[in-house]
């Protein structure tokens, strides 16, 4: 009956991700944390894929939720979150789970009401919701992301 | 003594790759194909990554030369190219090949002798100098950048 989302906030030098069971119309925020990929190009790479592998062989998620980015003014830094995109697509292809993406705008105005809200009242809502203080701005809006497919599915 | 050469022009429909040996200093092209990438995201993904997979296990290649063009005016083209990266990047962490990265300005001057040639410029002359006939653009790209990386290395 349960079910099992995993919420991730990819970033160019650390990508959060969160975990939400949901029972019933109740969702629990059960796990959270930052994967660091402060390593080289193609090394970090292979820290993402695995780490986040070991959070789904954990946790088993039925779905991911992705805060997904597309806009911005420099092209490196859009084919960079493009490159950890395909690493997070391409698990979810392998482990058969699927994608719900989250523009910034939708994941801030789940959390806080406001699609323009600024990083910190992300991070200070979250932390107000959760009774938690997540380790990074990242693993912040990694749970906020997974909050914001809770709602959006209306679980 | 000798040496391999994975050559990869990833393309949001399909990717080419060639396959260089290298001995003493001689190159000789052994194998080239197209992964056709028209199903759906995220499973165009797996296709790739396993595809390229084969071709690393069956040719053991010691070095990947990588087609990249990091520009573009349509932000949704640049991170789809980006993510067709961030599979082949994982690759080459996994079975840590080294990538050198080509701009197509290069692999154009490389195989025609100028940077700004057409596309089918490349593929003539990749048909004339390998006698082989490459089933599409992306391959012929493949093949100029395997040799693009060749001649680079004064292989």
């Amino acid at each position: 009956m349960g079910k099992t989302v995993l919420g991730i906030d990819p970033g160019n030098y650390s990508t959060g991700f969160s975990i939400f069971k949901i029972t019933g119309k109740k969702h629990r925020l059960v796990s959270s944390g930052t994967i660091k990929t402060s390593r080289k190009k193609p090394e970090n790479f292979r820290i993402i894929y695995e780490s986040l592998e070991r959070t789904i062989n954990e946790f088993s998620p039925d779905e991911i939720a992705l805060e997904s980015s597309f806009y911005g003014n420099n092209p490196q830094t859009i084919i960079k979150l493009g490159e950890i995109r395909g690493v997070i697509l391409l698990l979810s292809a392998f482990y058969r789970i699927p994608v719900y993406e989250y523009t910034p705008q939708q994941v801030k105005n789940a959390i806080t009401g406001y699609g323009w809200a600024k990083k910190e009242d992300v991070y200070l809502m979250v932390q107000k919701l959760f009774n938690i203080k997540p380790e990074t701005n990242d693993e912040a809006d990694a749970i906020a992301v997974g909050f914001c497919h809770c709602l959006s599915k209306n679980l």
